[in-house]
This record gives C-alpha cells, sequence and structure tokens, in this order.
C-alpha cells in the first residue's frame, strides 16, 4: 500500500506541474517522482500526441534500466495497450479496476468464459500481456480527459514485490490524469512558442532579404548591408565591452534591422545616379541624398522600433552638425545611426569600386580616426578601433 | 458546511481548468462555479499580474450584482487585502485560519493586545475591513505559488446566512491555488499566443513592404502589386464558392504572399528595360523574361511554401505551353500561378500607362476570355467573369 504521505505529497506536486511548461523536463520530473517515491523498479509513459494522431513512449526509466527497441516507440490505434483502452467492445476488461494489471490478464485468460467469448478478446488480452512484457510493465493505468485517452502510465514491479492494490490503483489514475493534462498543457505551450519563435525567425529573413533587394542589381556592392550590420553590432558590443554604455535588451535586435535596412531607400533612387562612378551634380546628390527619407518613409508601416527607424533615416548626420537630412549634430544624433555611420564608411572605404579600388583597413581606420568628433560620434570610433587593433573586425 | 459531493464535483472541475486557456473564460467559469456550487451570493478574484506588476480584480460577480467602482480593480503591493497576506509581520494574523474573514478582524480589533500592539497592525485590520466591505466580500483566501501571493479569491456571504467553517476556508484555499495556477497558465497562453500571432503579422507586413518596393520609383504602377494580389484571392474564393475546386486551409495565406511578390524579380531589372515604353528588343525581352526566376531566387532564403514560389516563378507560364520560364502547359502550370496570371493580366490592362491608357474593365474581361484556354487556365478566368457579373470586382 502507497503510504499515506507519499500520496499529499504526490498531489501537492501535481499541483505544481501545471507551471512547468517544458514538457521534457516535466515528464522526467513525473516519472522519476513516482519511481523514487513509490518504490517501484520502473516507470513510464504514453503519451497522445495529436499533432501526428499517435502514441509515444515518452520516458521509460527506473533502476532496473529497461530500453525500449526503438522501432516500438510509436503506438496507434490498433496497438494492444491502446486498443484496450479505447475500445468499447473492451471496457469490461479495465473499468473495474481502473487498469491493467498483468495478474488480471493471466488471471482472465484462464476465465473459459473470456476465450469461448469470440470477440477477440483472448487475442487482444494476449497481445497486451505480450507489449506489457516488452514494456517491463505489471501494470497500465490509462489518463482520460473527455473521454479521450491522452496517456497510459506504465509501472513496473514494486520493490517489495507485493501487488498493487485497488486503492493504489485509483490513486494512480488520478495522478496519470493530472500528469497527463499538465503534459499536454506543456506541450500545447511549446508549440505555440516555437511558432512565435519561427514566425520571428521568418519576419528577421524577410527583413534581410528586404536589405538586400538593393544589392539584386549592383554586383560591386554585394554583401554591403550584412557586413555593415555586423560591424554596426560589433561595435554596439565592444561599446558595451569597454564600459562606453550601456543598451536596453532588444537594443540589438533594433540595431540589427537598421543596419540590414539601412539603404533600402535606395531602391527609390534612379539607376543612373545611383551607379553614376563620376562625381555627382548637385541636383543628383540632392536625389542621392533623399534615400534616407524615402528608406525611413519605406518601413513605416511595419511600425519598427524608434532606434531602428533612426538609424535608417540619419546614417548620414554628421557630429558637426553638417550632415543630412536634418543636420543634427552631437548628441542630438541618436546613437544607432551614430554606430551605422561609422561601420557603412569603414566597409565603403574598404571595399573595391569598378572605378577604384578599396583601402586598405589600417588606412581606412586612420581616416576614420582623423574624422572622429568631426564627422563620426568618437564612441562608436573608440569601438571600432579596439575591435581593429584586437583583430576582432 | 460545503457538502462532499460539491467538493468532489469542484475538485474534478479545478483539474480540468489546465486545459482552458482562455483567460477571461476561466476566470468567468471558476466564479460562476464557486458562487453557484457553494450558494454564495457573491465571488471575485484579485490576480497578480506580473507583467504590470500589480493585481487586477478580473472578476467580481454574484446575484447581488455588485459594482466595483472603476478606479479600485488594480492594486498595487500597498493595497491592504495584498499587503496583509504579502508581509510577514502581519502573518500571525492570517495563517491561523487560511484566511481573513470579516468577522475574526472585528474580533481581533476589539482586543486589546492587538490595539496596543503598535506596528500598524490596527490600522491595517481597519483598512482591510473597508477594502472588503466595498468588496462585499466576508472572506479573502490568498493563493500561494512558491511563496508567491498569486491572487486572492473574494467571498461574499453565504445563502444560508451561515459563517465560513475553518473546514470550507481550507477547501477554498486549495481551490484559490488551483484556480490561480490554471488562470496564470492560461494568461501566459494567452501572451505567447499574441506573441505569435504579433510576429506574424510583421513577417505579413515585411513581405508588403517587400513587394512594394518595385513600385519605389515607377509611379505609374503604383499600387498594382497590391491590387492583383486582391483580385487573385477574390478569383481563389470564387473558384471555391462555385465549386470548381478545393483549396488546402493554408493556400489563400501563400496566395496572398505570392501576390504581394510575384514581381520583385524586377528590382533586378535594369531600368531602361522596366520603363521602355516602346517595343522591348529581343535581348531586352530576354532579360525583363528573368524576373521570374530571379523572384524566385530571391525569396528562397525565406523558405516559402512551394504553392507560393510556383506563383512568383510561374505566372508569365501560358496555357498553351509558349509562356516562360519553363513552357509549362495545362495542368503543368500550378494553379497558384495560373491565378495570379489573369489577375496580373486584368489589372495591367485596366492601368493606364505613361504611353496608353487602360482598357475599360468590359474589354479586358472580353479580352481575357477570348484568352481563356489559349493564355489562361479556364477556371480562374470563369471565376473572374463571374465576379464581374456580379459586381465584386
Amino acid at each position: 500500500m502507497v503510504k499515506i504521505d507519499y500520496k499529499k505529497e504526490l498531489e501537492s506536486a501535481s499541483k505544481g506541474m501545471i507551471m512547468i511548461h517544458n514538457p521534457h523536463l516535466l515528464i522526467r520530473l513525473i516519472v522519476r517522482m513516482i519511481v523514487r517515491k513509490l518504490q517501484i523498479k520502473h516507470a513510464g509513459m504514453i503519451l497522445y500526441e495529436p499533432e501526428n494522431n499517435c502514441y509515444v513512449l515518452n520516458i521509460s526509466r527506473g533502476e532496473s534500466g529497461v530500453r525500449i527497441p526503438k522501432g516500438y516507440t510509436r503506438f496507434n490505434d490498433e496497438s494492444p495497450i491502446i486498443k484496450i483502452f479505447n475500445r468499447k467492445e473492451f471496457k469490461s476488461l479495465t473499468i473495474s479496476r481502473n487498469a491493467i494489471v498483468a495478474d488480471d490478464i493471466n488471471k482472465m485468460l484462464w476465465k473459459e468464459s473470456v476465450i469461448e467469448n469470440g470477440n477477440g478478446t483472448k487475442e487482444i488480452l494476449h497481445k497486451v500481456d505480450e507489449q506489457m512484457q516488452m514494456l517491463n510493465s505489471t501494470a497500465c493505468v490509462p489518463a482520460f480527459y473527455q473521454n479521450k485517452l491522452l496517456a497510459v502510465l506504465l509501472l513496473g514491479e514494486k520493490y517489495d514485490g507485493t501487488k498493487f492494490e485497488q486503492e493504489e490503483l485509483d490513486f494512480f489514475s488520478a495522478l496519470a490524469s493530472d500528469a497527463a493534462m499538465a503534459i499536454r498543457n506543456a506541450q500545447l505551450f511549446e508549440s505555440l512558442k516555437h511558432e512565435a519563435e519561427r514566425n520571428r525567425k521568418l519576419f528577421l529573413q524577410t527583413i534581410m532579404v528586404l536589405g538586400s533587394t538593393i544589392e539584386a542589381k549592383d554586383a560591386y556592392t554585394h554583401g554591403h548591408t550584412e557586413r555593415v550590420t555586423r560591424y554596426a553590432l560589433s561595435i554596439a558590443r565592444q561599446m558595451v565591452t569597454n564600459g562606453s554604455t550601456q543598451f536596453q535588451e532588444n537594443f540589438f535586435e533594433n540595431l540589427y534591422i537598421s543596419g540590414l535596412l539601412h539603404d533600402i531607400g535606395k531602391i527609390a533612387i534612379p539607376e543612373g545616379i545611383l551607379h553614376k562612378t563620376g562625381k555627382l551634380t548637385e541636383e543628383e546628390y540632392g536625389i542621392m541624398k533623399q534615400h534616407t527619407l524615402r528608406g525611413a518613409e519605406m518601413v513605416k508601416p511595419l511600425g519598427l522600433a524608434k532606434e531602428t527607424v533612426d538609424g535608417i533615416k540619419y546614417h548620414h548626420e554628421s557630429f558637426d552638425g553638417n550632415g543630412y537630412p536634418d543636420k543634427l549634430a552631437g548628441a542630438q544624433i541618436p546613437i544607432s545611426a551614430a554606430i551605422i555611420a561609422v561601420a557603412d564608411t569603414f566597409d565603403a572605404m574598404t571595399t573595391d569600386r569598378p572605378y577604384r579600388k578599396g583601402l586598405s583597413r589600417e588606412t581606412a581606420i586612420d581616416e576614420i580616426k582623423r574624422k572622429s568628433g568631426v564627422q563620426f560620434n568618437p564612441i562608436p570610433v573608440k569601438a571600432l578601433v579596439e575591435l581593429f587593433r584586437a583583430g576582432r573586425l
């Protein structure tokens, strides 16, 4: 007989289960708890998975270290153990004890009435017996929710060698049903979490494709967007490492999106201006400069974070107030834009163009250092220089 | 005394609570269940919301129809009812009965020891009494999870006028804790669901921005992408309505994305060809035709559904096998592409261009009908014609 203390302990433990939303952890906890508290050699749980419309042996643990052959870890409606709990015609075999117990099966198989019944009862009992032996279970306790078989708790032998009493089986039945619901809840939770993550990833990948559209017709700027984004993130991280600044948790994702989209407005600039190798006329330069505002406009429907839009809109502002579009100066320039400005310039300087070879990294760094506090915010410049010196650029 | 039947009923009901993931529905169910089964005039629940770090009166219902003044539906840590359960110094007042009962407070307030205690006990008891009166509660039962006050169950008077017994309060305490966890679980579920939906929406909006990039520099094609998408969806719906076909659940979203992105590959086509008003040379036309494959390539990183990519890749295939890029014919052409082809042509025909005025809708419909079974799949053409005749285009 299960001691009453264990019952209380298990009952209170089963209440907290609902708050554990990692199904694997939860199943491990439940099975371990049962094995330890109930002094049985082995326990496992077969759980229904609606996504795959099948039952899966989620865990099977115990000191006897049972191993289930691989192909047998999935069960469909026709698996004996599942079938016997699910089908009306076998109900009389199971409802009496709220469970299937190996000893009972053997007794039943000896009864003439069962053998002569002729509705497949004998056959199913034999098969259940076989499957239970394979799973090393002396008792199987079903868990139903709204008449649906949600799980089967598999119990091994007790250490003291005694048989399961009716009271114990009733208790296991309640426990199995609590556990099954908690596990189902955790599974739903996890699948919802995955959906949220998948959708987030899809969003970010679409942002990446959107950012790369500007490179679609210009092989020479290929990879510019991604490199700028990478530099910008490295600079921001270094600004935290060297103690210059602190960022909110989502700053890095916002900066990432901003980096990918910083030049998106160039889509709207005529190719004649965009690809011109010579010096732009004043009028052409005026049109070219519109790409910052056009970009910010294009992403408006997305309702992106202010930091992200600022990076697109203001990455051509200059620390001395001589940039565009708003001639912001110093601390007026949002930090995301100040970081992208440095990253953007470094990549533009070090990349080959059809009409000129790129500068060496050393020369580019020197040039940017020279313009620190003039064109660029000194804080991201400091971080860039540190990264370069540490060989982490 | 609560009848034993009710206890069992409530216990089993509380087990199913974990599977209800709509917090509002769940709270309504719990409170209604308590009011009905326990024959009390009124019940409510104050629930902790970690997102806002405050306690909120989620519902307060009963036949006495209590209304809580609006400003009082939120409680912080300093609210008397919350404070008395949360603070160690008041523990002696509450632990004895697992709850706060109005009658007990009055008794305590008459005891000299409490009044003279001087640690604010008298004050808090007065305030709790006041707040309970306002909330029309004769007993407040706290629900803790891992030492954190998760909820307070508010109970009104019993219909039979008797006082709450200790056994009843113990039972309510267990029930309140189950309910609070189930509600918390449902809240977490809902917030995760919202996150998944928000991310999905963000993804779709980014797809829309991506699709509209091709229109950024060409005022004359403005709105083309969105119109084609709208027409395509209408045609697909009509194909279902008129019994021509059936679609999988996610076909419409896939078609939606496909419509928005069908011309995305044009980003890669030089403006000189894209905007040419005269007839394209054979070479230019060859380049122009690449936009279908380029588009399919561009969206590859997104891992979109086959239907979606097919719409982009094959919307210039012709029913008679004379289209591009793969000269597919008849049923070889994926249905998403066949639908977009009709929608695309209809919009192109009916829109003004710099070098020609758009056709009337009647003429365009006649023209498309004439090419049914030649250039176009007759099924989407039939749907288009039906929509036009019904004035739903």
